[in-house]
């Protein structure tokens, strides 16, 4: 609306300021709108762009930035009826998978029903397997209600099951309850931690090396944190996997600027989709050790493995296989969550962490930490329990929870090879195997003169190609330049979370788009 | 254990360490564990209580103090049978009314159920509303799961049935969908929002005014965000009322050493559980606007009004009432949550805020921060949003949750007055009346002689008071210093929300305390 100022009715108002304090103060202007005749009264923020926490301005998460927004303004065009040149909006921008229509385990939503309605207890519609775990759930909670608060660590019976469940997938490693603290998904696990790590200033400020590409919640964490951020590459002509030589690089070049003080895996990777072999951890963990690094591994996609050959090994299982001068010794926190995997709930933001060899007054801090915000969200507790404590042989719902378990990574892992097959026969495409996780990050070659007109419109080229994709084709991608790559290279990443028959659709119109793009600006 | 540090066998590795530096190094000694006979090897930690966050190490959470710390021992050893003076430890210590025996809203609990799991859509032992509740969220949820992650500014149609409750509280106040923000808890949108606003360094860093006694969440979190806490001070007097004059004391104070930005306020109180009047409220709006700080408005407890003659007014309504020279000017969060009033549904971590008058380009990068945590808790949106679309008059689940609602608060009411009355009757301890929220703050007289005592233990005299009472009666409180007091002034906090017959035990057992003690010491 045009305001017009008008100065004397302000300098009215600015005597009185000095005269009548209280009544009228707080008030440097008043204009006058135009379009109704009415006084408009203005008056400096107190928040504004340059009064605010700079560190927050730095912050940056491409997986719901800018694409993803249009993308939502698009689904609302179409709706309103304007017409495009497709139908519906694809959204391959983020590992949501009941948004992509993967069923939730029906062993694992009857719990949560009981535990939140425990009236169906008496119901005979639940298997008693069923009833047992609510029941478990349903007695370690405060009056035996997930509306009271647990204890901020979590609720000491899901620790423990989360205890038995990492004992069991490491081969008998020792696992205590006492160093899992139960998380708002893994992302809060990795933000406390890296909270606790950061400190000094100027070249002994914090620096925390991450891979790149990278999953951008880290860079976004040490941006808020005013940390810096130490980017190693990986290697994407060997799979994108890890190289001990490259780490070195990255970590001499840091120490000139800053200290570096924690390393930060994801593996299976996101959004690269590679799985690290045994030989590779090991490597990683011997150079931890050797350069005094804190470990930090984020295993969320530790069921989500689909390439021959390729096994999960996490990193607390590979260092304690490697003795104890190292087992007894390097520091790590492994976070896992209930948003991935075969079950995909995300909604629910359960997740947990575990701290291998922190120290006791560290750990206590920690949990000080975590006690101000009270606790994680009880039913992800409950979730994240039914994960590591799923049912077993013999016990009713085991039988069909397998059923949909394999049924659900089954179809993972063969849209997994299905999306580097496509996306490979396009020319100027080329797509490492998706081994693991959820995504594929294929590189893509665009035209000097599409690179030109991107930065003569201020965007990161494979923004640009990822935009203009959208809108023309209706599929969300995320670019590249989101999560780091190498100079003058350009991705995008893609989940291959779309039912089947939509995922090759969209694999064909990315193909399609691709070559009309490449033809348009060659 | 006994480690016995073996120096040869220390510089023999420190030797192989130097000459084959992969297999070996970082180790910085090799210790000899004489329980076992074993070498134990032993490394410099990374992270240690001196490499630490400093900020971090400041945060204080009295809440979940050691005194609750010492209560959950005391709770396994009677468990384990050690003999105590008492048989049980009644938590008074948390605002967590499920675990103090309290009933969820049936209603919220069916509607939850359907959620979690759909197939029970199909049974006729739920009522058609819940039904319809439950469609109309899941309707809203990608893929029609509560285990999709939602936007992260919170479900659409949550932030408009959030809006309407608005309106509808404040009389016809407008209220804008896109200026909610679902959160996780109150104290997620609390601490976002201090967040967005702490800049600076030295003179001109950001000072937050809290009030004193306050609710620690505040002071833990401006400690972790090295902001200036900027105490002012409610006249216990004139039972917690605040003072303008009060207020601009402590402002012209800070700004001798610090840039004051913000004003928190919570009302109803927490610890203090007074209810502020509506003039005051005015006051507080008008100081606001004339010193140019933006206002945080706490009012969780908005439901939890006891006393006659007492009322809840919102700080949007004062201020939209206040007229356009305010109500266009002043820049309010106000904060509300799942977690109290007559649910009491904490474990959910439900709650949303609301911003006024916030420029929107800090609108904008406060939607960008959200994101990078992805969405709060669906199912506690799922909550959120009956808190404020509850059952209407004519609807088939209307008269149960009407009656569940004025139960539970009638309850709440009758316990606010008889904790006032019988702590009242107790010669040194005077106690304004509980207005609202859930908490007694009474102030205590302790003997010289106890102080004495305290200090030479290096404990503040209110906790050495309240951890003698624990350790005597089983009765965990938290002392008025984790709140903050006047000097020389001592209090506990305690909550309203043991079952009547448990409460008055609980005040029995207080009253002979604090005789029993004033008697030791005197």
């Amino acid at each position: 609306r045009p305001y017009e100022l008008i100065s004397t009715v302000c300098l009215f108002f600015c005597v009185i300021r000095y005269t009548n304090g209280i009544a009228l103060s707080g008030i440097s202007g008043v204009a006058h709108d135009k379009m109704t005749d009415k006084a408009v009264f203005t008056r400096d923020k107190v928040l504004t762009i340059h009064t605010m926490n700079p560190t927050v301005k730095k912050v940056e998460y491409a997986v719901r930035g800018p694409i993803v927004q249009r993308a939502v303004q698009i689904e609302k065009e179409l709706k309103e009826g304007v017409k495009k040149p497709f139908t519906e909006v694809i959204k391959a921008n983020i590992g949501d998978a009941h948004a992509m229509g993967q069923q939730p385990i029906t062993f694992f939503r009857q719990v949560l029903a009981l535990c939140s309605y425990p009236e169906l207890l008496k119901d005979n519609m639940f298997p008693e397997d069923a009833k047992n775990r609510a029941r478990r759930i349903l007695q370690a909670c405060g009056g035996s209600s997930i509306g009271a608060y647990s204890a901020s660590q979590g609720i000491e019976c899901v620790r423990q099951d989360v205890a038995r469940y990492i004992e069991c997938r490491d081969g008998g490693v020792p696992c205590d309850p006492d160093n899992i603290y139960l998380t708002t998904g893994a992302s809060d696990g990795i933000v406390t931690m890296l909270k606790l790590l950061v400190c000094g200033e100027g070249p002994t400020r914090t620096g925390v090396m991450i891979s790149i590409p990278q999953y951008p919640l880290y860079s976004a964490a040490l941006a808020e944190l005013a940390a810096v951020q130490v980017n190693y590459y990986l290697n994407e002509d060997k799979c994108w996997s890890m190289d001990v030589s490259e780490l070195e690089r990255s970590l001499s070049e840091a120490r000139k600027y800053c200290n570096p003080k924690a390393l930060c895996v994801i593996n299976p990777g996101n959004p690269t989709g590679q799985v690290q072999s045994r030989q590779c951890i090991e490597d990683v963990i011997r150079f931890a050790a050797k350069e005094h690094l804190f470990l930090m591994a984020d295993e969320v996609y530790q069921d989500n493995v689909y390439a021959e050959g390729c096994q999960f090994h996490s990193f607390k299982k590979v260092l304690f296989e490697m003795g104890p001068q190292y087992s007894n010794t390097v520091e790590l926190a492994s976070f896992h969550s209930t948003s991935k995997c075969y079950m995909g709930e995300c909604g629910f933001r359960g997740g947990y962490m575990e701290v291998i060899n922190m120290d006791p007054e560290v750990k206590a801090q920690l949990t000080k930490l975590v006690s101000v915000r009270l606790c994680p969200p009880v039913p992800g507790q409950a979730l994240m329990d039914l994960v590591v404590n799923s049912p077993k042989p013999g016990e009713p719902s085991y039988n069909n929870f397998m059923k949909e378990r394999t049924a659900t990574l089954s179809l993972l892992a063969e849209k997994a090879k299905l999306t580097k097959e496509i996306l490979n026969t396009v020319p100027g495409i080329t797509c490492n195997p998706v081994q693991g996780a959820m995504y594929s990050f294929p590189k893509i070659s665009l035209p000097e003169k599409a690179i030109k007109e991107a930065k003569a419109l201020g965007q990161a080229p494979d923004m640009f190609y990822c935009m203009k994709m959208l809108e023309e084709t209706g599929i969300c991608l995320v670019p590249g330049s989101g999560f780091g790559q190498k100079e003058g290279t350009y991705h995008f990443r893609m989940t291959i979370l779309p039912p089947t028959d939509k995922l090759k659709i969209l694999l064909a119109k990315v193909k399609e788009f691709h070559q009309k793009f490449t033809k348009q600006y060659s």
